[in-house]
């Protein structure tokens, strides 16, 4: 385990003996310079962040910890690295680990998101492994279950759990990467024969980048536009065999591999293409709409939008499901260079001891926001899974989940891929080399903020959805006079109702986690406004074309998305804290709140600026403060990391380790 | 090649029927539209990015193209891709490209400069060979030609150009990476045998991360502490012999592979430890500082700290180089993102072929303002080399030159970091391929931010000698009644002193080359000011030591470096401007140096609307600018990449060639 095991005596105190105590007896990398004790129960940070899940997320650490199969080998041949992490999901699959949230009579366990214990603790170790079991027990599965019927879950399930056969998910088409609906491949139901004909009828209609196409997966779901007597009735799921037990190709199913990528080798990507591929009329996933064996089309979603629109929106749990995997990454980033940070020393005062690189100004501005937000991140995620476990399934609370989830993977995502980058280049040349964990952290981690919809089209549905809502609350008139008293002169003014915060620039005010609302609050009030008003003038004064408009308000709807995820992830850490009784605890966490707003604030300062929000000499206080803070907190990042209890053996790198 | 052979006729018009012919006839790339006419003449654009040394690079992409050593192959072992590596740089050795700027009696051409040349074609294609033949042609070949004297010319030039042996360069220490002063390998004089004796005395003196040390190198430069008759006289360099002919180990030398990196996987970097192992006294690099046979130290440069400073003084040429090359990466990624946008559509207007990415406003702001910066700073590079071979050598000069030189390095490397990440994410899934060169160039050139010197100790070094310089034009008391001045509250009455510019927001103020000039050197110049003072501040005011202050000031430090080198890029840019007669080219050239500028000042907006330079209207149209230019050059993107002049078989990437 990398956690340090404090003893409780130790961990309610501070001073100078105990941190001798530590350093000599306890600490398990004595290597690692502690300069002080921990300011809250580690253990305790760590059931925080286990959360309910805590008891499967120690299994899997355990089995990673203690099974051979997982021992890397740093030179491995692409061909071998896809066969192990094959083997290794078949292991996961052996232990009951694969697909967690299903029902036990499938061999699942019954426990609702505990898949997401495993996305978190795999992407510490691998993530191609993360992905080559994701596809199988979470896409193909997920959709298996909530596409199909019964007689698909009895005829299936089992399978899946035990894996004795391998799944992909074939949704992608070469031509039509996020624009799903677009889709060229065929399903036509022929009526005599009682079956489907899926068909590929375009080289741009290819099935593309579908992960265990290439040479594992035996059944696949695929997605086409269903043809019933003719008529088009939009996009449909099927399953599909495409290879028998040896991995044949059955006649009709062409695939080609996707060759080497910029990580995630593991998984053996490839294109699938169908020519006239019979499948029974059952495969269809009829859970939403049915055929009929003489070939009649029902369903109770009338509208093809909406069908199209329920069936993804079932789908979106793999958008949680890849931000915890980001986030399992980035704590993996973090626990490294914030380890490295505090052993490796280099340059200093004259005639003394080279300084610590975590006693540098620019290295704390690196780790110390980034650690803030992995905290955020992490329990903006628990809220979302409790809402949506507890939720009432009203069309209103589902729409605004996958709202939610489509935004916190995107910011989860690219927050990811920079803080990766950050750390690599916080560890200088050792972070370079492949031991010490980045180069895969990187390369696999990349590509996450592209699948699973592009970050870019999901942030700008995220503002379509909240104009959209926004826009409903209006009549016509009254949408236009909010907006002229809410815009541009009005942002000020609204800043000026505020007269106290707008001035106010002390330590306690700035560390006030009210201000901290307020702040990103208006920022999202007032760019909704804002881009609802820029939209409205788009169209109606210079007559643009709606999707011309669009393109042109990208920029502004990008940052209208970001202001409602990080008022949204704000107000989860603040839920958090309430709840958290342990008193040192809650200060630790209270801080890094703080540190998380200011930091978010700091980030847009421009925007604040520009609007009158802050003033410079405010501005010029706050930016000091994230300084601060960060210096402030400086030594206790060593043990922040601890209790993401990342197992040594997991972690790897020898910089973050040993001598 | 890639680039639209235009004919002249061509090259001045824009209207529908040449851009039918453009389509039919004559475009190379027939998938990709072309949906302007060029504004200029691309060929004479890819003359002046060529330079005077045109010649060579054309030379040189001829070489790479014809050469079928030069093909690559997608699955290569690491050994496999090292041999070939190793291969490819002996074939630039027999075309005489490996050190072209030394004299022709060695085998060079006596070219000044022309290694860069190499360099950035090279980065076209592939970094592991940039780094291979860098470290044996400019590394060590360097550091024998300028630390080395007329013995060392003659015994070793001739074998190096001919590469009849690999060499290596030993500097960095496991324990010292940036700190290259507190390295602690030993060269110990002995007076009896006339031998230096090389030493690691400690396992955080090894010698780490070394290209070619893991498999190839027969011969070392070494640095090491130089002792003589018991005393330490600093760093020196000395050729030290590590293996044979046949690739054996010498006595005393141990090496251990560094295994496998995040990129530059063809290069084999390793650990070198020296066990008492005895050179020649000649083997001494002796330009700075000579031993006689009978152990008498002497040199003309008395201090130990000048003599360090000139010695590596005397090597940052390789900072130039590593820029270079980094822009090399850059244009890569830019010409295969930018031909994708301007053939991958995606969504679009209902009833209406989908749009093209490049019609997207976020796609243009991530492409179009990136180009931009790669033209402005390979005009920088230019005339950084323009003003070294003209220098007349001034201490003053050539500091700062080698500020200039630190300062480029860092931001060409994290320019280039953060360009190829937003060009692959701008190509989606198809991006994370292998075959489409991000995966190369992300994983190569990472580690460009790092070594030839951490760019945040670059940028603290530009920083500490633009203070320097500063301080030593004021004496105490008028330095401080000129920070008191310019300082706080005075960096607003700076700008009221320019109400007009202040609170002008037409597009043609916001355009205006004045404009953008003032607006980076008062942010220097403010910067240089504020920070001088908060420095005083904390060593006179709050007695605090010196390197505490400093690693407290890292961020404002950082900042300043920053700020002085966007001037300087803004300047070379509007140099090469004035130099250019063509209307066309310059109009083009006038629209990126104000891309730009606008962005720069952007990107750093709250600093000037901190201190009042930027007003709330005045940023926006600003930010709007930067939108309204980038739209209004999209369609000349494509042509602002055939001018990088990337023949088709290097850039290789199927998603900006075929269908």
């Amino acid at each position: 385990m990398a956690t340090t095991q404090l003893p409780p005596e130790l961990v309610t105190a501070a001073d100078d003996d105990l941190l001798d105590g530590l350093a000599d007896d306890l600490n398990p990398h004595p290597m690692i310079v502690h300069q002080e004790a921990p300011r809250f129960n580690v253990t305790a940070m760590q059931s925080l962040l286990d959360g309910k899940l805590g008891p499967i997320k120690q299994e899997i650490r355990d089995l990673l910890v203690q099974d051979p199969l997982f021992i890397k080998d740093e030179y491995i041949s692409h061909e071998d690295f896809r066969e192990i992490t094959f083997a290794r999901a078949k292991r996961l699959a052996e232990h009951g680990l694969g697909a967690m949230d299903m029902p036990t009579k499938y061999g699942g366990r019954g426990i609702p998101n505990a898949t997401l214990a495993l996305m978190e603790i795999l992407s510490h170790y691998d993530m191609s492994l993360v992905i080559k079991q994701g596809v199988h027990f979470g896409l193909f599965g997920g959709a298996l279950y909530q596409l199909g019927t019964a007689r698909h879950h009895e005829a299936y399930l089992p399978g899946l759990l035990s894996m004795d056969y391998c799944a992909c998910f074939a949704m992608t088409e070469l031509g039509h990467g996020s624009n799903v609906r677009q889709i060229e491949t065929t399903a036509t139901y022929d009526p005599v024969t009682e079956e489907f004909i899926i068909h590929t009828p375009s080289e741009s209609a290819r099935k593309e980048y579908i992960g265990a196409a290439a040479q594992h997966a035996n059944l696949s779901v695929v997605f086409a536009q269903i043809y019933v007597a003719g008529d088009c009735h939009g996009v449909s799921a099927f399953i599909v065999p495409i290879r028998d037990e040896n991995l044949n190709l059955l006649p009709g199913v062409s695939a080609q591999d996707n060759g080497m990528k910029m990580g995630l080798n593991g998984v053996d990507n490839g294109r699938l293409w169908f020519d006239n591929v019979r499948i029974p009329r059952e495969n269809m996933l009829d859970r939403y709409a049915q055929v009929t064996p003489a070939g009649e089309y029902k369903t109770e979603i009338a509208s093809e939008s909406k069908r199209f629109f329920t069936m993804i929106g079932a789908l979106v749990n793999g958008r949680v499901g890849v931000a915890t995997s980001a986030l399992g990454a980035t704590k993996t980033a973090l626990t490294v260079a914030t380890r490295y940070a505090n052993r490796r020393r280099q340059f200093g005062p004259d005639n003394a001891p080279e300084a610590l690189l975590m006693e540098y100004g620019t290295h704390q501005k690196r780790i110390m926001p980034a650690l803030a937000k992995a905290y955020a991140i992490d329990f903006t995620l628990k809220e979302m899974v409790a809402r949506a476990e507890h939720s009432g399934g009203s069309e209103a609370e589902v729409r605004e989940l996958e709202t939610l989830a489509a935004g916190v993977k995107a910011y989860a995502t690219w927050n990811n891929t920079h803080t990766i980058q950050n750390m690599r280049e916080a560890c200088g040349g050792q972070g370079f080399l492949s031991v010490n964990r980045f180069a895969d952290l990187k390369g696999d981690s990349d590509i996450y903020t592209t699948f699973e919809g592009d970050n870019t089209v999901l942030m700008q549905l995220v503002a379509k959805g909240l104009l959209s809502e926004y826009g409903s609350q209006f009549d016509d008139n009254g949408m236009y006079a909010l907006m002229r008293m809410l815009s541009s002169q009005a942002s000020r003014d609204i800043a000026e109702k505020n007269p106290v915060i707008t001035r106010l620039r002390s330590e306690s005010h700035l560390r006030d986690a009210e201000f901290h609302q307020n702040a990103l609050s208006f920022r999202e009030q007032v760019a909704l406004v804002e881009t609802a008003r820029r939209f409205r003038h788009q169209i109606k004064a210079k007559k643009l074309p709606g999707f011309v408009a669009m393109t042109r308000m990208q920029g502004d709807m990008l940052h209208l998305a970001k202001a409602y995820i990080e008022r949204v992830i704000l107000e989860s850490f603040h839920a958090t804290i309430e709840r958290v009784t342990d008193e040192k605890l809650k200060a630790m966490l209270q801080d890094l709140a703080t540190l998380f707003a200011l930091n978010a604030i700091h980030e847009d300062a421009a925007w604040y600026l520009e609007r009158g929000y802050l003033t410079g000499t405010k501005y010029h206080a706050l930016r000091r403060q994230v300084d601060k803070l960060s210096g402030q907190l400086k030594w206790q990042a060593i043990y922040l990391v601890d209790a993401f209890a990342i197992p040594d053996e997991v972690l790897g790198a020898p910089i973050a380790l040993e001598g």
